[in-house]
C-alpha cells in the first residue's frame, strides 16, 4: 500500500523567436511531462511546433503553461486583468497549444498556469475562477497542476482532477509552502538534497523547512516540478531521478500516477 | 437544373482591445457565413470570444481568418516568412479560434486567408503549399475560401474542398480577378449594382468589367464577400440580398452550398 | 488679482494602426494643449507623426502621454512593475515623442501620465518617483500634469512645475477628486454643466460633488481635460469654450497659465 | 600618408525581458563603437538604458541600431512596408534611443540600420530615402554606416556623413560584397584570418574572395563588424585587435576615424 509513483515535470518551450532560454534537449530526458507555453509570456509557433513533436516524440505527457499576455515581462507580473480577459486569454492558449498536440497526434494532459498568473490564482478568487472556467469549457479532461488553495478548489467544483506539485528545487516554510526565492533558503542549490526531499515528499508527505522543521506539505505530490532556469538543473533532475529510483519510487505521467492513486484510494476504500 | 444557391460572408471580429472596426451587428443579420480574425492581424481573445458565440446563436458559420502577425500593419503588409513560419503561424490561429469554437458549442466550417498573406497565397506556392499544410494537418473538413490560383489548386491537392469567392462590392479585370481598390472602378459604390452584379456571376458566371465587357469569372461563385469597411457595406448587403431573392437564389452557407453543387454534378453525372 | 486664465487639453493620438479612436480633428478645434499617446498603450509612428504635425500647425502645446505597454488593455489595467520598469519604459516613450516634436520644429511642453499609470502614480510612491525620475532626468523644462497627491509632490521635489487638472466632464466627490466613471454621476452629459462648472472651478476653485455639496477642489485647475471618448466631447467642448469666454476666462497654453500664475503670485508677494 | 586608424563596432543590447542574447559584457571589452538596438527587433528599454550607460561608461560610442517592428523575426525578414512607415518608425527609434543617450550623458553618434531593413536599404530606394530622411530629419550629425550602395548614396545626398563598414567575420565576392552566410565561406571560423583580413583591407582596401582573388573592396573600411552571435567572437575580436596592433594600424571611434580620414585627404587636396 501507499504511493510509489510521481510524476516529473519542467517548464519547455520557453524560447521565443532568435531567443533561447532553457535547455530542452536536456530536460527532455529528465521529465515524464511538460508545461509547454503557449506564446503570450513566452513561446512562439516555431517553438510550440517542435516543443510538442519532440514530447510526443519521447512518449512525455503535454501540458498547457498558459501566462499572461507579457512577453517583456515574462509573464511573471501581476496584470490587474477581469476575469472575462483573464479566462479568454487561457482559453485562447488552450486551444493554440492544442493545434500542435493534434497535427502530432498527442493529446494536451494538463494545464498549469504561468509565472505571476499561477501564483496569484493560489490565493485570489478571480483568477482561480476564471482560469478553472476556461478550462473546464474547453476540456473537463484535463488535469490541473497547482498547489493547496483556491486553484485547487475551483478546479474540483467544476470536476477538475487536481495534481499536486511539489517544487523540487524550492525551499518551504513551515505551512508547508514554498518560500520566495529570494528569501534564505528559497532556492536549493545542493543537487542530492533536491533528491532526497523529492522521495522524502513522495514518501512521507514531508518536508524540511527553511526553518529546519520538518513539516507536512499538506497535500499529496504527485508531481515534481524542476526549474528550468536553475543553475544546475541537469544536476538537480540526474540526481532526482536517482534517488526516486533508490527509493524504490517508479517515475511515470501525472495521468498515470493519478489513476494508480484513484486506484489505491478505491482499495483502501 | 442549374445552381441556385450561394452563400454570403462578411470578415467579422477585427475590432481589438478599446479599438472597434466594423459595424459586426449589421454584418450578422446581412450573412450566412463568418471570416473572423484569430488575434494576429485583428482581433483579441475576448472579440473572439463574443464573435463566436454571436455567429453560433445566430446560426452564422464560422471560418478562421489568419494572417501575418502584424497588428500594426493589418495584414496588409508582406512579411517573407518562410513557409514553416507561415505554416506554423496558421495552425497557431487554427487552433486558438477553435477553442472558441469548442466552447460555444460551434464548428469551424471554413478557412479564409486574410488580406496580404491571402493574395499571394494564390500566386506565391510558398504561401499556397504553408497555408494549405496548416489547414490538412488540422482538419481536412476545413472548406479553403480563394479565387483560382495556387491556394486552390494545394487545397485540391491535400483533399480539402474550396469555395470559390466572388468580391461582391470590387471591381473585376477582363481577366475574371478584382483590380485593385485604388484602380479606377476598383471599388463599386452603388448597392443595386452590387446586387445585380451578384444575381448575374451566381447565374451565368459572369461579371462586367472595369473596361464594360462582360467576362466569364473562370470559376464557380460559391461565396459573395461583403467588405465591412466599406463606407455603405449594410446597403450594399441588404441590396445583395434582395438581388438574390428576386433572382430566386437561395442563400444558404457555404457548406451547404457546396453539397447542393456536388449532389446536382452527380446528377449531371 | 485673480487667475483669469486655464489651458484646454485632450488625449490626442489614440488610433493604432487601422484602427481609430477618437476626432482629433475636431478636438484640435478646441484645445490648446494635447496629451499625445506614444506607441505603448495607443499611438503608432505614423499617429504620432502626424498627430504632432497638426499640433505644431495649429499651435497646439505638445505633451506626452506615456502608458503602460499593453495595448489590447489600452493602459487602463495596473501592471505590477518595477521601479525601473516604469521609469525607462517612461523615458523611452519620451525620447520617441521627442522625436516627431523634433522633427516638426516643435518642443514637448508636458507630461501627462495615461490610464491606470496615471491614476495610480497619485497614491502609489513607487509609480509617482519612477515616471518623475524619468521625467526630471530627461527634461526638467517638462511641466507634469496631475491632481493631488504623490506625483504632485515628487514632480516638485525634482523641480518639476506641476500643473493642476480638472476633469471637465467628470463627476466629483466631496474630497474634491474625481469619482469613477461607474458611479452615479461620475461622468457629466449636459455640456452647458461642464461649461459651468469649468468656469467655476477656475473662478471660485469650487465644485458641485456627485451628494451636491459645493466643495473645495483643493487644488488650482491650470487646466480642464476633455475626454474624447465622451459621447458628446464635441458638445462639451463648444460649451466649456463658450462658459469659460462668458466668465471673461482667457484661454491658454498650461505653460503661459503657469507663468501668469507665477507672475500673480509674485506680484502679491 | 594613408590611413591608420579604424573603428570596431558590434551590434549590442539585443537581449530583450528575460531572453538574453551574445555576450555584452566581453563585446564591451573589444569595440569603440556599438550599434544599439532599439527596442523594435531587439532590445527593451532596461536593456537600452543599461547598454547605453555601459557604453558611455567606458567610452563607447553610442549608435542606434532600428530594424524593422518584428522581434519575433528579429527583423530579419522583409516588410514590405510603405516610405512613411519606414520613416517614422526609424524616427520613432531614434528618439527612444537618444532618450537613454541624454539621460547617461552621451551622444549618439551613428546610426545602422539593421538586418533586412539595412540589407535592402543598399538596393532599394525606398528604404534608403525612408532612412535617411529619418536620420537627416532628426540629426545631420549622425553618421551612417553602411556599405557602398543607394544607402550610401541617400546618405551623402542629404548632407549625412557615411562610415562603410567591413563585415570582418564574413567571407567576400568577387564583387567585393559580402556572400551570404549559408554560402561556402561566408562565415569565417578562424580568428587569426579575421584579424589578418581586417588589417589588410584597412591597409590595402582588398579582401581575399571565397573564390581565392585578391578583390578591391570598392569603399573604404572605416569600421570593421564583429557579429556577437559568431560561435567564437571573443577569440575573433581578440585576434581582430592584435592584428590591427601588429600592423600599426590604431584602433579608435568613427567619428574620430572620418574626421582623420578628412584631414588627410584635406592635406592630399
Amino acid at each position: 500500500m501507499g504511493i510509489n509513483s510521481v510524476a516529473v515535470v519542467a517548464d519547455l518551450g520557453e524560447s521565443f523567436g532568435n531567443y533561447t532560454i532553457g535547455d530542452d534537449g536536456a530536460l527532455l530526458t529528465l521529465v515524464t511531462s511538460s508545461n509547454i507555453a503557449c506564446g503570450f509570456h513566452a513561446g512562439d509557433p516555431r517553438i510550440m511546433d517542435r516543443t510538442v513533436a519532440d514530447c510526443v516524440e519521447r512518449g512525455i505527457e503535454l501540458g498547457a503553461h498558459p501566462g499572461y499576455p507579457d512577453l517583456v515581462g515574462f509573464g511573471r507580473r501581476l496584470i490587474e486583468a477581469t476575469e472575462d480577459e483573464i479566462r479568454t486569454d487561457v482559453l485562447y492558449q488552450l486551444g493554440a497549444l492544442d493545434a500542435f498536440a493534434r497535427v502530432h497526434g498527442g493529446t494536451i494532459s494538463h494545464v498549469a498556469p504561468h509565472g505571476r498568473m499561477g501564483s496569484i490564482a493560489q490565493t485570489d478568487a478571480k483568477h482561480a475562477r476564471a482560469i478553472t472556467d476556461a478550462i473546464a469549457a474547453y476540456n473537463t479532461d484535463y488535469i490541473v497542476i497547482c498547489q493547496r488553495g483556491l486553484l485547487a478548489e475551483e478546479s474540483r467544483k467544476r470536476g477538475l482532477e487536481v495534481g499536486y506539485v511539489f517544487l523540487a528545487d524550492r525551499g518551504y516554510g513551515d505551512d508547508g509552502m514554498p518560500v520566495p526565492r529570494s528569501h534564505e533558503g528559497g532556492l536549493i542549490y545542493d543537487p542530492e538534497l533536491i533528491g532526497e526531499r523529492s522521495a522524502q515528499v513522495v514518501r512521507e508527505g514531508t518536508v524540511r523547512s527553511v526553518s529546519g522543521n520538518v513539516v507536512p506539505l499538506g497535500h499529496d505530490a504527485d508531481v515534481l516540478l524542476l526549474h528550468g532556469d536553475h543553475p544546475t538543473v541537469l544536476a538537480n533532475g540526474t540526481a532526482l531521478r536517482a534517488a526516486l529510483d533508490a527509493a524504490d519510487i517508479r517515475v511515470a505521467g501525472l495521468r498515470e500516477v493519478l489513476a494508480e492513486k484513484a486506484q489505491v484510494a478505491l482499495a483502501a476504500g
